[in-house]
This record gives C-alpha cells, sequence and structure tokens, in this order.
C-alpha cells in the first residue's frame, strides 16, 4: 500500500508521502514516491504515485527521459503551457502504461497494474494547482471546496485531515497536520511505512522551500507520534461525560 | 455500508452499531443490526450485522424462529451450553445462508450476498466472550490483546478506539469512545448513518443495563460531535511545532 497526501493552502502546496512498497508482507522494500521537476523563475511539477511500482516507476521514468531533452520531443514537463496541460500529458502516460501491461497479460491485468497519481505545482503568472489523475487518465481538480487529495490507505489518516485542516494555516502547522495524519495510518497499516518524504512549495517560489525526510529515528516525528496519544486522551477527558440515567431510552 | 464495534472490558461487554443500509447512494434505509436473546440469570447472546441484508436478516431470522420453539429444534441460542458453541452455530448458519444465494444465482453471487457477524454473549458460570464470524463461517475470539472487534466501514473510527480504549475504562467512557469513534466515521463516509444503537452488557447480569437509541436530535452525541472538533483542535496545538530550520535535511 502507499499513503500519500497533497494539499493546498492560501499560502502554497505541502505534500507528504510514504516509502513502503510491499507485494505481500514478507516482501517489503523503499522506494521513493515523491518527485518533483523545478525551473526556477518558471515553474514547479511535483507527482506522488500509488499503486504498482511497475507502473509508476515507468511512467516516473518517462517523464524523467522527457525532461532530458526537451527540445527533441512534443510533451514535456517543462514546455506545457498550463498545469492542466501537464496533468493531461501525465494522466495520458498513466493509462498508456497501465494499457500496455494489460494487453501484454490479458485480463488478469486489469487490476494488477492500476495507479493513481497526485500532481501539484504551479508555472509562472498562473495560480498553483493540484490535480488527482485516476488509473483511467482522467482527472480531478482540488478547490477551496476539497483542498486536499490523498491516495492509496486514505482512511484512517482522513478523519484528522478533516477536522485540522484550515487553507489560512502556516507551512508548520500544516506539517504537524500531515505528521500526525501519517502517524495514525502507520499505526493502522504495516504497508504504510517510514521514511516520509515531505515538500512545501511557497504560491510564486518555484523551487521548494522545504524537503525533508522524516526517518524511523526522527526527534520531532517521534514526539508527535508520543504525545499525539496523550493529546487525544486529554482530548477525550474534557468531552461532557455520558450517563446512563439522563439518557436512558 | 455499516459500522459495528464489539468491545470487551473488565466489567463487560459493549456494543454500537448504526443503522443504515444502501443499495445505491438513492436508496438508503434504516435497519436494525443488533439483536440480543436474553435468559435472566442464564445466558444473554448479542450479535451484529454487516453485509448483504437480505442475508443477515435471513439469518437473524433463523436464529429467532429457533429461540421460539427451542424444545422441538436441535441447535438453539437458548440451549447451547457455550459461547463456543453459539458461534459455531451462528457460523454455520451464516455459511448455509449464503451458499444458498450462491448456488441459486451462480458465481456473480459469490461476493453480493457475503456478510459478517460480530457475537458477544456470556453463559452463567463462564465468561463473557465475543466473536467475529467471517463470511466462510469460521470465526475468531476477542482477547486482551485485540480487545474489539470491528465490522463494516472499520477504518475512519479505528485510529481513536486504537489510542483511547482501556480494559479498565467504566461502561460510561467506553460509550464515550464509541461515540467520538462513530462520529469520525459518520462524518467521513455516507453510508453510515444515524440512528446508532448501543447496548451495556455487565459481567454476571444477563439482562442488558443499558439499551439506547441515538437518534440525530440526541443532545449527548451532538455534543460530543461538536466538541470533539474542538478538543481534536485543541489536542492537535498542544503538540511541539514544527521547525523549518532545526528539521531541514
Amino acid at each position: 500500500m502507499t499513503y500519500c497526501v497533497g494539499m493546498m493552502l492560501n499560502r502554497g502546496l505541502v505534500l507528504m508521502s510514504d516509502t513502503r512498497t510491499n507485494s505481500g508482507v514478507d516482501n517489503i522494500s523503499v522506494f521513493r514516491k515523491m518527485y518533483s521537476w523545478s525551473v526556477p523563475g518558471d515553474r514547479i511539477i511535483a507527482v506522488m504515485t500509488a499503486g504498482n511500482l511497475a507502473t509508476t516507476q515507468a511512467v516516473v521514468s518517462q517523464l524523467e527521459e522527457r525532461t532530458k531533452a526537451p527540445d527533441e520531443r512534443d510533451n514535456t514537463l517543462l514546455k506545457a503551457p498550463t498545469m492542466f496541460q501537464v496533468a493531461t500529458d501525465i494522466g495520458r502516460l498513466l493509462r498508456a502504461t497501465i494499457d500496455d501491461r494489460q494487453a501484454a497479460n490479458g485480463h488478469q491485468g486489469e487490476a494488477r497494474f492500476s495507479a493513481s497519481i497526485i500532481v501539484a505545482g504551479q508555472i509562472a503568472g498562473m495560480e498553483p494547482r493540484l490535480f488527482m489523475i485516476y488509473p483511467e487518465g482522467n482527472f480531478i481538480e482540488a478547490s477551496w471546496d476539497t483542498p486536499f487529495f490523498q491516495i492509496g490507505e486514505t482512511k484512517y489518516g482522513r478523519p484528522i485531515l478533516l477536522r485540522g485542516y484550515d487553507r489560512d494555516m502556516s507551512f508548520e502547522d500544516s506539517v504537524k497536520l500531515l505528521m500526525v495524519s501519517f502517524d495514525s495510518t502507520l499505526k493502522a497499516n504495516l504497508s504504510v511505512g517510514l521514511p516520509l518524504d515531505l515538500m512545501v512549495i511557497e504560491n510564486n517560489n518555484f523551487i521548494p522551500i522545504h524537503q525533508y525526510r522524516v526517518t524511523a529515528d526522527d526527534p520531532y516525528f517521534n514526539a508527535i507520534s508520543s504525545s499525539w496519544g496523550d493529546a487525544l486522551k486529554n482530548a477525550f477527558h474534557s468531552l461532557p461525560d455520558y450517563s446512563f440515567k439522563s439518557e436512558q431510552g
């Protein structure tokens, strides 16, 4: 499994992904799932991937290859005029990659090679944008009504995002929120695992202002993980007490 | 979907279930998913069901019919000598009910008629016991290492259960914990819905000491739902702040 979150804030975009891949619980590895391409002053594009690792690595490798020789190729992260075009291209590439594997493997390949991708970024002169691309190659875009996307193991970490998210929050608070969300997910699903990758993209600043890998011995993440248990217990005890008498039906 | 939790405490068993059933989002109904049979002084047995409604209602109706004429029938909730026997019988009944539908509908029936059941109860002279029955008819039993079972939409409400559960907790606190867990689930999945059914079974007390239906206008549930958001925000702000400088990799 995988857990990735991409979040829009007033001040920019914040992305976090885990690195665990597994093919059964007896075959676990660490692979990066977050990639970015930056042209200072012009654009920054970041992607996070979930799903079949061969598929997502093939997509990222093709994206990477295209950026190496942008003059010789048509569709490239570095030349697309809008983020919508970027998402369209990546969606087409994802669909083609999955199709290719399915064609070679028949019906049984339909679910096996599936993958989804979060695309975030900004091109100079335009707003930052956040997309989620489905295995079918189509995609949806975040708005202030739905300002974050999750892919992979989304459920355990979702309640705290729904409660804690605020579009005005500082980058520091958004990172804290993501750490709590990831901690809840890690505690419940072994197929999501450390280290975590973090990237913070400020509006109109086309290089990431913060990139960080959270490892198992990270003091901040460990402090969050241990104090969140206590904080939740305090929160729980601060709630009004249930009484059998007054409520009895 | 559905959400049901059965929980073992030192002082007894606590069960909560939602009542929403759906066949698509355009066909939503309210059906009870919690049933119990009690013989004062001798035994109490409660079941909660998730999955195909026709399957679970058929199982419960058969259980109910057997209790009406226990002298004429072999396997009955009211005569089984142990809770293990009760779980075995219910498992067999569940498997037979699903098999019957699959036989009548061919391959396409395999997943459609599936269901799972939580069984909780106590027979005089023995410990209270808690089981989770799979669609295959086999089952597992809770222990102090894994003292609660969830069926249906289990993920959204799991992190708070993992953090908040304590086998020594009072019944009142366990109800508060379940209300928070259900509130998180309701907020995230429309196919889990109010009203909620609650049952509290004290050790060696073979009638429920508390039964209650939480409706949409329940003041306690609404207080929990609204104050939990604030309590979580306070808990979040009580955590150490992230700093870009000290952590930068």
